[in-house]
């Protein structure tokens, strides 16, 4: 008999449907155990307590920018990152089968969601909008407590999931609105995390390295031009302040290459001779762009 | 009998001797109309309803990093940068006069100033910490309300405005933190107000641009280049998504020149062949650390 394997776990901020849950599943397949945690502190620490094999945070949103919180949660714990997904986020009116707008008096929804639908609240003055924690949670919630006149602004897997009904589709503003989701796991976790992945054959790959520079004038020009000179595409630069220093910052480049690319090896050579603390965060399949 | 000068109004986010008051107040004197505003939205609308000369907002913090919801409304507003300022930011523990620590059982502040206290709110298990709008504000309340036994956590200055007294000195944590604030105004109103900045005649100038980038590769290396071969020291590149693209970014630069410098306006003409949306958001004196 072969031996089960054993199931994957990961660690999200959100309820089983949410987008983080989305993203892990499209990585990771639907036979996951989740730890849904409240806060992206929490996701961390089940992280690095070694509870959960690996996390799946949203870093970035083409809307509202980078997610701040999840490059400092990276940089403070022991993290590698070895995989990247982008969701097109749509957001759904979600009801009880059967209703029909007129029938809706609450919506609930996380913050985030309702500041993506204004002109579907503005032209519902009769609707009443309550923020709520977690998108799939509200629909979770409309369900349970069988609040017949109340929906949720949430996914269309959250409804599916939930038993609920899309009764008012893509009520969202921006038609172009995505987030990207980073794979984080600990460093000596990578090789048996990337057993689960279903991307792990594709060749497209991308590494995230973070570092300090020096404080002489140029020194990010210099710094970006160890990849520029050996035609290495950078597709996001992102800086934090560094705790406890007047203004120094933190940078993080996410570069078109994998690791152990002879031309990546020679920048990052270069790269060391201006900076601080600098540190390959990992190198994964670059992300795909993915409905849901 | 000469003509009596007319007070110059500033917008600011919060209330009477908050931060940005403090900052308003460096740059422009204690005589100055002040409009408290709850959002930063709110002080962007009295600028460009022409209600107030200029608006004093915080653009970034050394310990949080920028406020990017400035950034965005300092680009969707038709906005002028006249001046910035920076501000050590310390935390007092204030209560009515005659008061101690073992007194106070309730302490009320924002709660960026209540994250600045850790440490103090963990070795003060018996004192509830409660979130308010404004740190001065939380002073003032305290005062009006005559709350004997409840403290604020503010100002030095919101003590002596509100005639309360300090009971704890710099229960903040971090000791370099500051906060950096931007002088804004509009295109047609620079001259007129920039009559009433106390330290106009200073020399050391800074630019910020705006710029957004095409999409070939190395292109935000040749942009910062257009600085760097010309011995123009950068001390800021922020980047923020653009609306409605999948991932363009519209990038910020701070330049430690003057508009007017032919150095700057050599890079300015090369830049331009790089960049869509090329903007001067302003030339103004670079900022003193100052203490608060």
């Amino acid at each position: 008999m072969a031996e089960a394997k054993t199931k994957i776990i990961i660690a999200i901020q959100g309820k089983v449907a949410s987008f983080s849950h989305i993203a892990a599943m499209k990585l990771f397949g639907r036979d996951i155990s989740l730890i849904e945690c409240d806060t992206f502190g929490d996701v961390f620490s089940a992280l690095s307590r070694g509870g959960a094999h690996a996390a799946v945070v949203p870093i970035e949103n083409s809307t509202y920018g980078s997610i701040y919180q999840n490059y400092d949660n990276i940089s403070k714990n022991e993290s590698s990152l070895i995989g990247e997904i982008i969701l097109k986020i749509n957001f759904h009116l979600i009801a009880h089968p059967g209703k029909n707008v007129p029938d809706i008096k609450r919506v609930y929804s996380h913050p985030v969601g309702l500041g993506q639908i204004q002109a579907f609240i503005q032209n519902h003055p009769n609707i009443e909008f309550i923020e709520h924690d977690d998108t799939a949670g509200a629909v979770k919630m409309v369900k349970k407590k069988k609040l017949q006149s109340a929906g949720a602004c949430a996914s269309r897997f959250a409804a599916e999931y939930y038993g609920m009904e899309v009764i008012a589709e893509n009520i969202h503003e921006n038609p172009k609105n995505y987030t990207r989701f980073f794979v984080v796991t600990r460093p000596e976790m990578r090789k048996e995390v990337s057993q689960y992945m279903t991307n792990k054959e594709k060749q497209k790959r991308k590494t995230t390295i973070q570092f300090q520079l020096g404080e002489e004038a140029g020194s990010l020009y210099k710094a970006l031009g160890c990849f520029a000179k050996r035609g290495l595409a950078l597709t996001k630069i992102e800086s934090r302040p560094v705790l406890n220093t007047d203004w120094e910052y933190r940078f993080y480049l996410d570069v078109l290459a994998n690791a152990n690319n002879p031309k990546f090896m020679k920048a990052i050579q270069e790269l060391v001779s201006y900076t601080k603390h600098l540190k390959i965060l990992g190198s994964y399949v670059r992300g795909e762009y993915l409905e849901t």
